[in-house]
């Protein structure tokens, strides 16, 4: 399946993919890499990985929905299948989604509905929460709200920073990811309304 | 520690800590069980324990305001140093909350702060979450957004009614209320603004 990944940072879920995908573990083709920050880290790991990538600054467009529409051009003129978010920081409109036609996924670092946009990590550690994780969810116009496909409990200990939490969440992020892509690949995932069961 | 549990409906977990009590394996002696509904069936357990039992509805009274005052007078006048909400379906007010001088405990069958309010399970269900389960935190007037003592996810299953997850979570509800007061009564619960830890 062509996919195309989009990243703003560093791009630590796009590598576990990138190796999946070099090692020929999941039946998905990398064929692209996009970001809105130029200096992504992400990108660099693209690069090494022989990925064409490109960077869609907003400050080089009118405005956001200029830089989406190249954005979504780029990723129909390569015939994308799936769009995977690792840690792309921006929300995608409504009518990015639905003119998109393929499957958007994206990973957030906390169970939502707790914790959506950023440092969702220590959003849970100010809010004092015992139990966090994280979510892979297909993406709508909101901001992580989209229907969820796999969640995963991981435990706040009393001695966690931001940094401790989000390493362990981490690791289960590049797990879950996996599986979700895995169980969509292998059409395991139906979808009715917000609710995704896994058949 | 003289205890009072207020209470709406069934009374599943006052049950549990009635149990307790009378088996002598929980340092409290519950004293009182009030309820804003006259015919909540946790007020039949109670008193079938021997428990002193009063109902407070709201109707008998001119405004809400009025009715916490006679409860808190009431719950003064018993002398009771601890209370217990379970399933005692009323936002408390700052002011009752700040009066009280003694601590408040509630149990709620999510994992706050996801969930709040009514039909959390119900609403678990809707949103399509992966993983729930259930809080017992500090009462603050919020509407259980209270500092998180202890939390416990469980499972949503792809067949889960609303009776099948609530059940579920209610097991552990149990379980996790009773260990909660267990740590209050033994000096372990350290509280600094929202953040509660176990020592």
């Amino acid at each position: 399946m062509r996919t195309a990944v989009l990243v703003s940072g560093r791009g630590s879920n796009l590598q576990v993919f990138l190796d999946a995908w070099t090692q020929g573990t999941l039946a998905i083709e990398i064929v692209a890499v996009g970001s809105d920050q130029e200096n992504a880290q992400a990108l660099e790991r693209a690069r090494q990985a022989g990925v064409s990538v490109r960077a869609f600054p907003l400050g080089a467009y009118p405005n956001r929905r200029a830089q989406e529409r190249e954005l979504l051009g780029w990723l129909k003129d390569l015939g994308i299948e799936l769009l995977l978010l690792a840690g792309y920081m921006r929300v995608l409109s409504g009518e990015f989604v639905r003119e998109a036609g393929f499957p958007i996924l994206n990973i957030h670092p906390s169970l939502l509905p707790a914790f959506p946009g950023t440092q969702a990590q220590r959003q849970a550690l100010e809010y004092g929460v015992k139990v966090s994780g994280c979510t892979v969810h297909f993406v709508d116009e909101g901001l992580d709200s989209g229907p969820i496909i796999l969640q995963e409990a991981v435990l706040v200990r009393s001695e966690d920073t931001e940094e401790s939490l989000a390493a362990r969440i981490l690791e289960v992020e590049h797990r879950l990811y996996l599986e979700a892509v895995r169980l969509l690949l292998a059409g395991k995932l139906k979808r009715s309304g917000r609710i995704v069961t896994v058949i």
